[in-house]
């Protein structure tokens, strides 16, 4: 799947399953959103009194087609993986840190977890590109039989030179106490963005196609909604660029503390992410474009995420800064994957309202938080599903015996 | 507890129940708020980079003086009671909306019994002073020895001019398939503001006690946190009037449609209260006079509740517009209460910013909401929950095996 050897190419150069899934991306049910509308002003509350929950579940029912989509089995798909940029010093935190919170989110231990869990969500964690070869075979635990990924060959990997590596440590795949784990590494961290081209074109598309494959396997395991999630030191720096470039703003505009630089670390962050624009021109009307010069292959990831939903007719539950650099580059390469979209939460970090703003997307809160892992997005998936139940829950006026509003 | 026979009153006119829990409100514990600290900044994130829900983590460990506080049972705890002013023409709904709701929490048709059951909550239907006898007892199904309120004495109700009234059709007490019932009725209604004080000092007395106890009974059974909610035709118009005397402003500015006026109907709501405030001069800093002049018994009940959690070191969370109205209340008696308050969400209900801002409190999330019965509470208590559970459920990095931040 993320094997850059198997993929075919169309034409203009994108590959066969991300042309196939632009193409078939159609817009939303507008008959059952009308109906989602009468089923909501039927209920027992003053029309339009659940607000934003009733915005949710007519958007819900028009992505799915459905008043009573099944909602049951919910998931967090988090993308891991490394850049090259982190040479410049941009990151408060050391590049081990990314597999680090691999093994973490494997065992338990990280913020998503406790927050899927919450939310009643399962977790999977792909290597989209980490920078070591991960040594998770010893967190797995669980059933072979319960994963959807088993049946898949051993991939190979590329690193920028070309230089292929074979993995002997990591497992392809397998299942802990906390999570899914699915290796589909692109390469080992992205190149320098500040030196040249973060990764190739052709690695822009496996990246992309990861994520589609994956909600497409997710969809078919009955999983009815899906939230995106980011592991990588080193991606608020990428995900800025990739800001600045699409949204037609300043550097400064925005970029943030990340993790947390101080005020001489978050002007030289601001200085790499000029240096890259400046060396690598990305084209800002070109998806593809931009993520292969100033993304990372957990960001592409994203987009896949995002684009398998929206072709898998999907509510697709955004997370903060990284997923919503994710968001543009899908919206990018297809603008209709837009209303498959739901902002959960508004971050910390300063260039998220105005990547929202860019989408028109309005996040359903603001906590302050900047974790990403898709913490957020578990929050916001838990509000989705109560939408949902409301919509599906309530008695009507006539079932209730409730008098109506006068006239 | 509701029977206003046996209450006691002390030298200032304030019955033994309630002074003696203003009295016993202490500030939190600024210790457990210190370790909580501690504990959050040793885990695996960026400090700080779980915003809001770290800080509801250290206000509730302050509250209940314990990092690990137990919040697996939670309740919404809804006060339903009925307004005199309502013969003015305030409401878009019929006065026996109250009673028929109060049904519909009882069968489970409400908005509230969604959304209290999707944040794990139990809910508690309290009739404060509905102006009907409640036929309740057909609903009621469930196992009695889990009611915590059945060994109490059947009451009798006096109405404003001293009439006793005994109820033959409403079991004082019972559990449906949806929720706990108790009968704490001050009265068949409060009396029209508009004309006079909507109910006597003696009354405030009781609809604020009625929420103290039934706190004290919850926290003995278990519950562990405990959101605010209320059902009442013509409470926005009580609320309305409170907001305006307590936040000393105009009272257009805090004002709004309720549950749908048009724009008629919002100039003659206004008049109302105007009239309301004109004819009974409530003094603005004296809690019990504002309720008992341009109150209601649900509101008194609510403001009851959170005096009662103050009292109990239990975090409470507060709903809506009316909510607001009774922790508005509540704080003239107890400013020292404001602590233990969690405010849920902000209200598309004109006046509840000010509110909130007079009571120095930053709500969790905007879902342009304005229904009342606790439905934000609901949301709010699950984002405490989840709140709690990061701060014992994340690795420390000396766990995790994670790296800390370059310095």
């Amino acid at each position: 799947m993320a094997n850059t050897k198997s993929i075919k190419k169309n034409t203009n150069g994108i590959t066969v399953l991300l042309s196939d899934t632009i193409a078939s991306v159609s817009a939303p049910d507008k008959q059952a959103w009308q109906k989602a509308q009468e089923r909501l002003d039927s209920l027992t509350k003053p029309l339009g009194s659940l607000g934003r929950l009733e915005e949710l579940a007519k958007q819900i029912a028009s992505i799915t087609g459905t008043l009573k989509p099944d909602l049951s089995k919910k998931l967090i798909i988090v993308m891991a993986a490394d850049h090259g940029v982190v040479d410049e010093g941009v990151s408060a935190y050391p590049r081990e840190v990314t597999p680090q919170m691999v093994y973490n989110f494997l065992a338990g231990g990280a913020g998503i977890n406790v927050l899927a869990k919450h939310a009643g969500a399962d977790v999977v964690v792909v290597d989209a590109g980490v920078a070591t070869d991960l040594d998770t075979a010893s967190l797995f635990s669980a059933n072979k039989n319960e994963n959807p990924f088993v049946k898949e060959t051993p991939s190979k990997n590329k690193n920028l030179s070309g230089e292929e590596k074979q993995s002997t440590k990591s497992a392809e795949t397998g299942i802990s106490s906390a999570g899914i784990f699915k290796k589909a590494k692109v390469a080992y961290g992205t190149a320098n963005m500040a030196k040249g081209p973060a990764m190739t074109r052709e690695q822009a598309c496996a990246a992309i196609e990861t994520g589609i494959s994956i909600v497409q396997k997710m969809v078919e395991k009955g999983y009815g909604i899906i939230g995106t999630g980011d592991m990588g030191i080193g991606n608020t720096t990428a995900s800025s660029a990739i800001a600045a470039c699409v949204c037609s703003t300043n550097v400064a505009a925005v970029t943030g503390y990340g993790t947390g630089l101080d005020d001489s670390g978050l002007a030289k962050k601001i200085d790499v992410i000029e240096k890259a624009l400046n060396v690598n021109k990305p084209d800002p009307d070109n998806g593809l474009d931009v993520l292969s010069k100033v993304g990372g292959f957990e960001i592409g990831g994203i987009a896949g995420i995002i684009l398998g939903c929206a072709r898998f007719k999907t509510p697709v539950v955004i997370d903060g800064f990284i997923s919503g650099a994710g968001a543009l580059i899908a919206e990018l390469l297809c603008p209709a994957c837009r209303d498959y979209m739901i902002a959960s939460h508004s971050s910390v970090e300063k260039g998220h309202k105005i990547m929202l703003e860019k989408l028109k997307l309005k996040p359903l809160f603001n906590f302050d938080m900047r974790l990403g892992e898709g913490t957020g997005a578990a929050l916001g998936i838990s509000i989705a599903d109560a939408a949902i139940k409301v919509m599906n829950g309530m008695a009507t006026f006539g079932e209730a015996g409730v008098s109506q509003k006068s006239e």
